[in-house]
């Protein structure tokens, strides 16, 4: 596979506006609530009238939008994108909303997630005449789009029968918004109502931020359509499954965001509690201290079974620029250095509990634990509040296709030793099941057991 | 007052290295980890074989320092600044270190805090025949050295003995680093072994973020200077006392640091124990949270005293970018909404104990107490880990001299429902002392009774 | 025609290197010699092992491409353009060179010149599938090799035949470098031989910036293809004529270019003497001054002619920024004030006689007349050379399609007086051909006869 | 002298409006005007109702200030600088008008020129304790009239009486503006009427660009003060003379302009016509072409008198961007290649009379001759429109203090083999006086007369 295929994975963000007042401006606010989903870019693109703009640029929400963009961005109806991309591949079109002139009109799309058989899908198209310009595979539905016969609504009907993998697609034409979640609801999808309108989003977290009252998830294979006529539902197969990567619960979705269902934070107390139950009776410790900020929720459950107190040992730079963090190793080292310190008075000479959200490299692991023992700490003791990640991810999450996963190199004894830590201990995917009371999740990092076929990503596997 | 001559109210943080390889690259990371003291401007001078260079530029460290910056400003000792202002003063002539050709070299200076009789000095310099550019409480101890007889260090002493106020200077000189607090102590100021040299800085956490040890605190009305003669103490008066401004440990300093012998964190948490103390019997409630990211302590201490569980009810939104914070009121509540979102299912039918840090205006309580009971929290008991603010302060921490302090105008009660919290208490004078076992604090804000004279700030009071 | 539809008409420049070393340092010196024919934008693209990179940006080739740019750009092969622009369109999409990944390999595409059959061409290729996201006639281009049969020169041979207009177009691919010329040859396109490679560009005076030698021009209808094999000629059709745009001589090409064996100069010197010999004995006067910098030649052959001492009457401002330069009507009148200044101590007292390459719009003339009578010329006498402009250009040069045509609505008297010269003479379309010996030139400006059909554009014809 | 003494030369341009509507914008038009004498910075000040405002930046005046900036400084008086530097000084802090604000109020000064004695007085300046931060000579002046007695006018006239060397200045005070020559008139300063109001420039030219009438040049010694009272006229000393710098006439200003009662054009057509007098029955050729731009005069000069044509066989690039400009010698070189083109088919086979306004290092002649030599010119004989350059310039000019005069080495047979050229021949400094029709001129570059004590700087002359 050459270079210039490499798919990107994305984990990204979208939210999208039909019918309210100021929709760019809404949108903004919405990805302004899913910018921990991506910061490599962000864009929005609006309509009024049936005059589609976009406008898009690099970094953060507010490096990539000005005011000016926004004000120019008119209309009731919009959609955003916000970015992360673990590749090269920043450039200029790759970034979304995606825009193009159909036979039908102006359309705009955004997603989340990842085509497990776009590369397969891309081939076909260009033997056909098509030429494609980026490697986003928004750009893949869009030409899909393009050659399916019928009104705009058969035509992505249509398309996204060709698509497999993990997929949140928001796509503005010059008179509806859609949105549509793959077949097996791996990436999150909430619909709410706004006024007279709706918004859709990535998380529940940014209809909140705009004010908008929650309605419901999308269900799996469901497309849905926002136009004059109001919301109308559709199913682009009856093949679905519930299927929603357990990552968004541990590590990538915001606490305060409720997704299927379940509240983000409350699970990962339980997460906590699960763990602290595993080592009743047998650790002996003075206090629990969690890795901010995705680990706080669990640190927090564990100290509740526990009882023993929950504190402030490890401190977050909130002023970690974009200079800062970089992809080599290297510079992952140094991050980790600028990013965290330790509270001397708070771990020194104590027994100490860490809980962490994951392990994925074990380098971050490795270097916290140094940390706490420079600052004093007596005893550390390490707490995940997952299983061990042994498989890649192909459905949108970074978990290290290239890289080593660690944990599918070394046992549980290994890894403790290389990290440095007193005691480890991971959940097993049993007590995830438990946490989240059902078997609903994709859980394939963890047991290998994907959702769908994976084409020529099985070579990846292979390799691992 | 012309309007040119008002003075900067500057809580900044400045940071220094003497004899250390990469004296620059140390304080960058030394100023990183002060990023929380202001995000308005920073600068590095550096001076290698007698040649000193500085580099400066607008907004966070990472915006105002390039890389080739950092490299260039090569040699074993260096200065740095980062700054807060919070008048339009963003002029670049302002940023600082400053730097001058002296009589006796190069010289370039760093401050924290804020001069008092600053106008008054400015008025005898230009009579006397100066030209002063710019409006920093630097400039004014350059043009008082440069006035001064004597040696670098003779002038330095002397031209402090003409100061009144908060202050915390580093002074980089051809072949010395200089580091003076003021008498009162009232800004804070430490320094830190690292290796065979030195470092200064405005609070201990920027000590651990270079790998330096903590030695000590400056005293009150010392000046260190660092030479190739290694660590000398001076002391430009005799008459000093201790007065470390409450503020840094109630809002300003990070939780991991320690001033003047006690941790921030720690100090914050007993606060909250106090104010768990006064609602013993009086107050029930179903949970404790605290407002991110100051008041997390505090929170923690409360539900510590009252057995409450401790619980993440408010989350912030870590990408707040700088084009949202503004200074107009408008803004400032339009930034509220931005930063913090409540997470409903936490919440939601709850009786909710809130600890917040400090109320200035009021009107960020009142918007998170609303943002709660829209999220559908049933009580809400607003608890404040510090006294009410009644003073303007005149040593470089913001409390708003120009627009009203709420509680100068409203008591506890009047306030309580302003805000529209069930019940709100506060701190008293006395129970701050006891947290902080001791008197050697400045609580002007609270009581009135300012360290120093006042000089033509004094109708500021009498205003208020 | 919808908005977005609108075609630009773009007169611009393109070079291509074969076989040299530092082939994008080579383009880019190159671009720079036709920086005169587009300051909208530029780009570059080269070839190295097979491997095609692409850097292009807004403005001055100075500001399109740092050092960076051209350093990265490594390899033996590159083309590059300056696109000049009269419409809104300077989306990133538009500019070039175009890159795409073709069945073939990847290909990147410049070009000089319009097609005028583009909006057919581009909704033909929307009806079989395709997405053509810009609008630029390169993509056109690329679309239609893509689904052309055969190698890819075969493709791109069966692609010209259907384009018609005015065209030069570069073409890299991975092991190749091709160029085109229409088959009316309306645009120039020169190759020369550069060491052991080849290059070929859209003026002569380029060829000697990278110190090649002229080799020939391209003829009409002919596709050059360089590669290991060396020098191969194609002809996409044998239904060819020599119809060069006079345009390019009267005020386009630089004065030190040989297009189509005339020098630039040398014909607007002919121009110039044939306006003397036609006013020889009906007009006294002092001096002839030409306007800066595309009338000095003609200026320079009516002295010649005349007798009539030259002088340097007009003085061009050499520090237009291009902040000044706006496409508003009341811009371009303040730019006439910038641009030029006259010499009062040359014109003041004198009868002049002023020289001209042509007239659009006469506004510009309007102010230099009025400019000369200010600084206290007696008499203005102004000569054009060239026929008057009735016509709209549909070949890329923006000769006014939209806004009027003065020479179309005026007779020559009217126009004198609406400029207010003291006498207004033109070239005649027979004097023409005789400066230019020869009727291989298209005049269709100033008389019609288009060398192609237009196709929807003669609505554009009916309304002028 | 240490680096940071490094004086710099710097030949500059200065403007000044009073009392005229929109004065800011109208210093933007006559700076514009002024381009040519500097193009590293750009700044204006403005005053409405006593408030000083300044804007500046560095590059052209287009990047230096945008359209914002101008809006902001409203009033009816201002001043205006373009700024060239030979050295490194291109800190914020360099960059003009600088501003200060005295015991009399705010002030804002520009000057053209150079102060022989400047490191005398920064010297004195800071042993009587002020501290100077920037390198201009601007600054120094301040300095001395904020120490000076008196109302404003007396304390400037007293200032002025401290300066030796070369200086234009123009001053802006809350109420009045001033514009001061040096007693020998080395710059050059124009005064004009504009409606009820006044402006002062460096060249006549910008007086023609804002529509002012020209009044007369200010005199040698003269301080012009514009105020509510009008215009008045003072002098700081008695002890004047006549001194403009001959290079204004010879390259620096611009042909439109007229300094001392004579036009640049002229004067440079008349040394040209000297050239070819000197040349009568001695030398054959066939035409005679000039260096653009600021030789065009003198080599139409040379035509009339000589009765060979006037072609134009070098032609300028016109786009040549700031980035190719760099200081370094092999950057030089580079940057006349991408300059200047031959015209082949004028110069083909030709004897070819080239006339040049001077040469510094030689370096430029010898790229000249050899691209004329490789376009087919037969024979290059060339001519200088003034003396060899023997003496270093201490008044502004940057003629090269450091790298060699080329004519102080070698005599015009050598250097005219170094050059490569068949015949060379310069004017005379009696011809040179001859075409001034006076000696009320500086030649000190040619003659080593110097109008002034040389202080520190007799050492440079010293190594010369």
């Amino acid at each position: 596979m050459e270079n210039w295929m490499e798919e990107l994975h994305e984990e990204c963000g979208v939210f999208g506006v039909y019918h309210a007042a100021k929709a760019a401006a809404l949108t903004h606010l919405g990805l302004h609530a899913l910018q921990h989903r991506g910061q490599e870019g962000a864009g929005i693109a609006a309509c009024e009238n049936g005059q589609l703009l976009c406008r898009k640029g690099r970094g953060l929400l507010s490096d990539a939008l000005s005011r000016e963009d926004i004000a120019l961005l008119t209309g009731e109806s919009a959609i955003g994108h916000v970015r992360y991309s673990t590749q090269g591949g920043d450039e200029p079109e790759n970034l979304q909303p995606l825009t193009a002139r159909l036979g039908t009109g102006m359309i705009a799309a955004a997603h989340n997630g990842q085509i497990v058989n776009a590369w397969e899908l891309r081939q076909k198209l260009e033997e056909q005449g098509s030429i494609l310009y980026g490697t986003s595979d928004s750009e893949i539905l869009l030409h899909l789009i393009q050659r399916e016969k019928g009104h705009l609504t058969q035509k992505i009907l249509a398309a996204c029968r060709h698509l497999e993998g993990a997929f949140a697609f928001v796509i503005l034409s010059e008179n509806s918004l859609f949105a549509v979640r793959d077949k097996n609801g791996l990436r999150p999808l909430v619909v709410g109502k706004l006024g007279d309108g709706w918004c859709v989003a990535s998380e529940s977290c940014a209809l909140e931020a705009v004010g908008a009252d929650f309605l419901r998830d999308v269900q799996p294979g469901e497309l849905l359509k926002f136009s004059s006529e109001g919301l109308t539902s559709f199913h682009y197969t009856e093949d679905t499954a519930c299927r929603l990567c357990a990552m968004e619960y541990i590590y990538f979705a915001r606490p305060d965001s409720t997704l299927d269902g379940k509240n983000v934070h409350q699970v990962r107390r339980i997460t906590g509690r699960i763990l602290a139950e595993k080592d009743q009776g047998k650790l002996e410790a003075d206090l629990v201290i969690g890795v901010p900020d995705s680990s706080l929720s669990a640190a927090l459950g564990y100290s509740d079974a526990s009882g023993l107190p929950y504190d402030v040992g490890l401190v977050k730079n909130r002023y970690v620029g974009r200079t800062f963090i970089q992809p080599t190793q290297e510079q992952r080292d140094l991050g980790v250095q600028l990013k965290l310190s330790a509270n001397r008075q708070v771990v020194e000479g104590k027994r100490v509990v860490l809980v962490d959200d994951s392990i994925v490299r074990g380098t971050t692991s490795q270097r916290i634990v140094r940390l706490l023992r420079q600052s004093g700490a007596k005893e550390v003791h390490l707490r995940i509040a997952s299983p061990p990640i042994q498989y890649p991810c192909f459905y949108g999450v970074d978990t290290s296709t290239r890289e080593e996963l660690i944990s599918a190199r070394m046992d549980c004894q290994e890894l403790c030793q290389y990290i440095g830590a007193d005691s480890l201990r991971f959940l097993s995917v049993e007590e995830m099941e438990r946490a989240y009371s059902g078997t609903g999740y994709c859980f394939a990092c963890f047991n290998g057991k994907y959702a769908t076929p994976l084409f020529h990503h099985k070579r990846a596997l292979e390799l691992a």
